[in-house]
């Protein structure tokens, strides 16, 4: 018979969105009259931008017509999307070539795949909570060992990220060959000061680490003088892999597109010894794999980039950060220990005194009908915090505030 | 130093198809006065339907509106084009259920990922020729030493197709737990019978087997006696997952959408030697490493099923097949030998004695400026053969006899 990928059966039940998905139903189940409100998943609610309306609809007409038809595109994605990222990021001070961009139709996939390109046993560190796609898939790829009753599977380092330490993650202390690092973080929505990404950058120089760096809601940082790429820091072109993402910047979770940037010059070491560049083995990952983004969404991607597409891309991160600002008022009044949220689109709260996660999640939905992520989901550290998406429209954000107001306040 | 997945460097200089491209490019440098025609990449030429535009253009309007704005999708798929996909299997005769449909963003992706969810040590067969994404994801996921002399990988099973049996792919030596399979076959454009594939079920099922069932060219199937999809055979449930494809079908090769099957009761062995269901990996796996498919495209490829869409894909099929028709015989009267070509969109000829496969390359390339590709890029039992592609204007597949012609003479 057939042996299976034995690393499967380590991991949860389920991934933590899909048993969000499957509490949620049976409670509407049991509650068919209930109008129940969802800030779990972070996903987009405003329409895509009209620019790239405009440019889709104009990409499909071209592909309509002989002249105009375009079949296979590149792997590593059309240079007119490649060079309006460049372009983005060289405005931004930080330093990225056309080249070194590879479009993809998701950070999720990228982040996903990246861990193929290492050692099958390469050490690895992470922060704690973390996305859980970066745990799940050094999991399946048989990095790890087993769950442990400390919720941390063995053979990986977790950094904790708690009010404690400022969500700011500790140095790792085993010198991991990976590290994996999210600003603005998911799920915390706090971000990193230059000066604490300079001491990781410098870090991974000296141990000769490569750092996973995800910027998924880079869109989302108003303060100047905090870093929105890795790249702005000197010497990142060595250590450093970053993920982007046109989902939570211009509505592209149903439209799908991302990217993900490898420096020319950034090295792992082969068999032998010798140095192998990152951005070769990436490129043939994506020609063995992958068949490049559909078209019309490059199209529509690169219409981000336009005047007008910057101008409704602003507004709409705007009217997030909005809701994101009255939410964490909110909280706050109501007495919750709140952090995140003010150059991120995710509020993370502190669960009442006793109250873990799950729990608070079940209370929450039963009392309140309003959804968010158990902080547990996403890794032990996150026990007895609690997230909440900004990513809803207006008049939501304030039922849901008026909700909870019922049941929380301030002592 | 993070030290890099070892696999990679067992790989051949490039893939297949981009050496091809660099020779091309290469001649066009030095001879950028002649027009070049390529048929070597299989990509389609006629523009995308006009069911899909205006499908997709409904979809990009309606993702530009708050009421109609949706964001991330179901990872498996919108229930609307599984349902579609199901309904066309049974119209079939193939009963296939939509939930055991998983759409995706192309067939490249889903047969190169599908491994993951084996042992790391399975044991794989495959034809030779063969689609090189089938091994080269095997070589990187370790399941394979090194490529030997003979141009076949150590630990995979080559099962020969060639002129003397007459392509139909030997039964294998070793009972591999996976073998891959593929018709209408790329490269060699011949398709198995109902009697030949029935007893590969047959063996499947009695080996305890997993069939791994390309059919991305099975709208190619003109003759009602050849199955379409490895399900129209008895017993297929239990042994096989298939994989199908918008891009050869409906002209999806820039728009990017595919589906694979995983029927429920299909089953590999876990570690502790119980029963694991394929289904629940691969939705694990794709709820893990996958956001699905881009929501205006699976709008596109609803809009293949529907009365119109049926209509013109098939003028489009019909106007490939007539292209490769002329091919065939124009080929057969220059005296090549020449198979494929009648229910699928690929020519495979032998090349002239004394010739190989790369060395017919070039002197086509050089001679008359035709691009296709060598067999031997297939595998070792593709060296004399020749891929040419149906997917080409009338026009061009014209042009390219016409230059053929005053080069080959039959003796």
């Amino acid at each position: 018979m057939a042996r299976v990928n034995p690393n499967y059966s380590k991991l949860k039940a389920g991934y933590l969105f899909p048993e969000i998905g499957r509490r949620v139903r049976a409670y509407q189940v049991a509650h068919p009259e209930q109008k129940v409100i969802r800030m779990g998943i972070g996903d987009v609610v405003l329409p895509i931008p009209e620019a790239v309306r405009i440019a889709m609809h104009q990409a499909v007409d071209e592909v309509g017509t002989l002249s105009g038809f375009r079949g296979y595109g590149p792997d590593l994605g059309y240079d007119f999307l490649r060079e309006a990222i460049a372009k983005e990021y060289v405005s931004r001070g930080a330093q990225v070539h056309a080249d070194e961009i590879f479009v993809s139709d998701g950070s999720k996939c990228d982040t996903g795949n990246i861990q193929e390109l290492f050692a099958f046993d390469a050490t690895i560190a992470l922060t704690d909570p973390v996305y859980p796609v970066y745990v799940d898939t050094n999991v399946m790829a048989g990095r790890t060992g087993e769950l442990g009753d400390n919720g941390q599977y063995a053979g990986l380092e977790y950094l904790p990220m708690n009010a404690a330490n400022g969500f700011v993650p500790p140095l790792p202390k085993t010198s991991p060959e990976v590290i994996y690092l999210c600003s603005p973080n998911n799920p915390t929505g706090t971000v990193m000061t230059r000066a604490e990404l300079t001491e990781w950058v410098n870090y991974a120089q000296k141990n000769k680490s490569i750092i996973l760096f995800d910027s998924a809601y880079e869109a989302y940082i108003q303060d100047p003088s905090l870093p929105r790429s890795i790249y702005e820091i000197p010497g990142a072109r060595k250590v450093a892999i970053e993920f982007r993402s046109f989902s939570k910047t211009a509505g592209f979770t149903g439209i799908r597109c991302a990217y993900t940037v490898i420096p020319l010059e950034l090295e792992g070491v082969g068999p032998d010894g010798a140095p192998v560049s990152m951005h070769a083995l990436w490129n043939r990952r994506h020609g063995t794999k992958f068949n490049g983004v559909s078209y019309p969404v490059q199209r529509g991607a690169e219409a981000v980039f336009s005047p007008e597409g910057k101008e409704q891309v602003r507004a709409m991160v705007g009217y997030y950060l909005e809701n994101a600002r009255l939410m964490r008022n909110g909280l706050i009044e109501m007495g919750f220990e709140v952090f995140g949220g003010t150059n991120a689109p995710y509020i993370w709260l502190k669960t009442p005194q006793g109250v873990d996660s799950w729990a608070f999640f079940d209370k929450l939905l039963q009392s309140v009908q309003v959804v968010g992520t158990p902080g547990a989901g996403f890794g032990p550290s996150g026990e007895g915090y609690f997230r909440l998406s900004a990513f809803a429209l207006r008049e939501t954000v304030h039922e849901a505030l008026s909700r909870m107001s019922t049941q929380f306040k301030k002592k």
